[in-house]
């Protein structure tokens, strides 16, 4: 951030008065511009025992396996977010069951939240961002083609906790790693 | 926003190509501002069995109280966030204990997370931006001078669960007051 989105005037990083932290603040007519940590929400989408997985048409991971999930929207709940998600990458709908997963990623500003989900009829095609969508027995998870972590976390945990039917929300923190 | 924060142009409202709702994009460089939901975090804090509210001393709801609870700041994970408000808003160390409520408030575009925490020595005192700090009990807390529907139904689900020493996290959506 280089200038003031109020008034066009340069911003410069500083403490405002009664802060106690860097903020970009406009020299000309003292906005404050905060910024926030985003949420990035999803779900474990169930059909018959299966799990749907989408293969990413997009970058960041291009070609790896994941589930449907992105950046919740202004004047949206989290699980219309990752409704809406599920439809957008997967073509699928879904009932929304209990939040699941909650995974603190701090090194890149998000907050992921994971909701368990059933697919409403069984129906499924790739979106717009992806190259396949696909229904996967606990025995052919694409393990080693996952896109992220907090996904093969959430979904070993799914498995784990399946057989006894009790699905305990958690939270947890990714801090990155180091290559 | 009227301007582009990269390159000060004027932005204007509209759909990006391969999006589907409206984004504030520059109409110079082409840098898509979005705009997405924030985390309010805090938490209930519990000191031998009293629960540990503030006085707000700033607005909304100046003179009503709540739990210490603020924005999640980039760069922490939400339990920090929690434990630093706490601090802030009560001068109170605290040790987090499990997720509690998470409330979507879409028509303000905020998600709340209320952990449960324990006081880690008891001791607390008003915080800038609070006028009082006090311990209650359940029968004295102050219902009809609470600032937040959202506290009142996480407390009052508190005291609920708590017989049974069992809180299991639960997800709601705050709609408008129609007055």
């Amino acid at each position: 951030m280089k200038f003031c989105s109020q008034c066009a005037s340069a911003v410069s990083i500083r403490i405002p008065q009664g802060d106690n932290r860097e903020r970009h603040v406009c020299d000309a007519c003292g906005e404050i511009h905060y910024q926030n940590p985003k949420i990035v929400t999803g779900c474990i989408p169930e059909w018959q025992g299966q799990i749907l997985l989408c293969r990413r048409g997009i970058e960041p991971r291009h070609g790896l396996w994941t589930i449907p999930a992105g950046f919740m929207e202004n004047g949206e709940t989290i699980e219309q977010a990752a409704m809406r998600e599920t439809l957008e990458e997967a073509c699928a709908r879904v009932e929304i069951h209990g939040l699941y997963a909650v995974f603190n990623i701090p090194h890149v500003n998000q907050v992921y939240m994971i909701f368990r989900a059933q697919l409403s009829d069984g129906e499924f095609a790739p979106g717009e961002e992806s190259l396949e969508t696909e229904l996967f027995d606990e025995d052919q998870i694409p393990w080693s083609e996952m896109a992220f972590p907090v996904v093969i976390q959430s979904l070993r945990r799914y498995f784990s906790d399946r057989p006894n039917n009790h699905f305990p929300p958690f939270v947890d923190t990714v801090t990155p790693i180091r290559r």
